[in-house]
């Protein structure tokens, strides 16, 4: 595999796709890194969603190469007192507002150094007051983009925030979790990994899956396992339990949204009683 | 003209413009194949539209550079045993599902090479069932940019299959077709080819158009050869007819949809009986 | 800072997310100028939205390197006589329709050569009538991208068309201006640049500003200068008041649209009279 010699860095913002905002934020490190390469990773979250922000990020994020600068500017604190931050994490690095958006990173991913950015110089030579990403984030990226440590970009934080991201529970007879993000094709994705389900619940046809109200069948293999507009569940792209119907939308079929229950329990042997010990 | 050491690719999905999925597909994309430049073609059709796509293609892909990757991830069955393809058309190459979603092109681009993609090494090394964008074509792709030739991917398949797109038949008074697409500016794009009004019908000005219950002009060359808010009949930049309204919308002015009858026929010279031998 | 060999231009259209038309484009300028990079700054302005495009260009432009080429195509007069033209702004190209999209940069950048395009060689040969942004604008484009002058592709014109976009004005107790664009945050834009304010109203403290029936305190520094879900006025990155929400979206909120009036006026100072000389 050849190694590229153009920087390569992404954007995740909450600007929308139709403001200038993004370009100018893009000229801005074409200025100083005129060799940089830059993938959207996406600007249509909703303004100020954070938890939102911090799951597409991971969606992303560790499938890029080594040294992939990543700047994420989904920040409703603009202009207060919250810190931007720089971090390395498994040899990628991130610029992002310390509001909780790197917490799906920080699960995913080896942390290695982390600064506050305070040592760069601002766009137009001083920062205005209601455009960080163009007046600090972007400059601090093609600061990294050209080769400076994370390190020099300020100094080492004593702690930065995550997000109060639900965690899923082991309940008497199974595990409860809750859906997290909803997707473009209406899937309904759970923060119940793989791991947790095999760990307590062992093989998947012994288990039964539920969403809300609903009665899903055990994990399958992929969408195609059940008849078309029938719900399902499986384990997603990103290690998640995941439900969903096959060509068709959850959010709709379902009435699904961010924050229902999901519960898995296992199915009861034919003859075995409740309660048994 | 200087020739680009950069590989080229485009990408056209049904993954739309929020999620992770496509910059994880580009990050999988650039591990392997560090110079490549990637040209997003559109990720707003609706999911699983293969028909729109096969139409979104074909209005970008034939303006491309010789050698250009297009990959194409519309993919209703994605998981099922639907199969990849890879093929070259005049220059190109394309990686795409054996839906249909080739057949605009297949109809203007001259197949040159294909085959059915076996021979990929998956990312992470075991492919997902839910992601084969990122799993399977990503790395496929990126194959065909690193030089590979397409029948090296795998071998050819005996068919692939086409999408029955209706096409314009010559009646007893002229010709009816359909409308195909209706584009951004609510353009209605009808299945008609120039070529065959030219040769069935002459010259444009003796021509009588109709849309649904709506008669519409004889073609004329651009939008405003009418007035403002009038609507008129043009052949495309695709070489179709379309119907359109000069700074408005058709859709919206005559309520034109996909599916909409389309009839062309010859104005009878003054004087000139019906039926006449 | 390293030079980069690789031409650079950004695209900025009505063309919608979905079609191929902005692909296209793409595809006609690489293969004229394979090394360029292009940069999208929009394509999801109303169809036709002179105004909004050359905003949307002022918030961009002024911030990419020097030699940059910008390419217009909100044109809702494509066929019809108007005329296309190329201009250099103080260091950066740009390719436009003659219909006052150009204003914004023309107010904030020194033009320094124009052209109308006419010695083009046009995409396929012969350009078509509907698709002068992949036909015209883009090869003129790719020939500036090659280091043609602007004053190659065509005579000087007479003229070029500014849209006829609202003052603010002095009134007797201070500046009335107008909101000129609304944000994807719900932020009300005006056209009330912060110099106007200074010269004539001195320090923020002592300015109280209005919005439509709203009373909004004098200019703050930043949206966290407020409660949240409280208005506020600010001057924004672009050097303009603008009235905003801490976290919310001034367009809910106080319902504010493009044209409402603003109106700035001095506090009086304790025990001062009304019409004192």
């Amino acid at each position: 595999m050849a190694k590229s010699t153009m920087p390569l860095m992404t954007l995740l913002t909450d600007f929308g796709e139709r403001d200038g905002y993004v370009a100018a934020m893009k000229g801005v490190i074409l200025q100083r890194c005129p060799n940089c390469r830059i993938v959207d990773v996406t600007h249509s979250i909703s303004p100020g969603d954070v938890m939102t922000g911090a799951y597409i990020l991971a969606q992303a994020a560790p499938y890029f190469p080594h040294q992939t600068v990543h700047v994420v500017v989904v920040d409703p604190g603009v202009g207060t007192s919250r810190r931007i931050l720089a971090a390395r994490f498994s040899g990628q690095s991130f610029v992002f507002p310390d509001n909780g958006v790197i917490s799906m990173i920080a699960e995913r991913m080896l942390l290695e150094e982390i600064a506050t950015v305070s040592n760069v110089r601002a766009t137009g030579g001083a920062s205005s007051t209601t455009f960080h990403g163009r007046d600090i984030f972007a400059p601090a990226a093609a600061r990294i983009l050209d080769g400076a440590a994370v390190r020099s970009l300020g100094p080492k934080p004593g702690t930065y925030k995550l997000l109060d991201i639900p965690r899923p529970a082991l309940v008497d007879d199974g595990i409860r979790g809750h859906i997290i993000y909803v997707d473009n094709f209406g899937n309904l994705i759970s923060n119940i990994p793989e791991k947790l389900i095999r760990d307590n619940l062992g093989r998947s046809a012994d288990i039964t899956v539920s969403c809300g109200d609903h009665e899903i069948g055990a994990p399958v293999e992929t969408y195609g396992r059940v008849e078309i507009n029938r719900p399902l569940s499986l384990i997603n792209s990103m290690g998640l339990l995941e439900i969903a119907v096959n060509q068709g939308s959850a959010r709709q079929l379902l009435g699904g949204r961010v924050g229902d229950a999901v519960r898995l329990s296992k199915k009861r042997a034919a003859g075995e009683k409740e309660n048994q010990p």
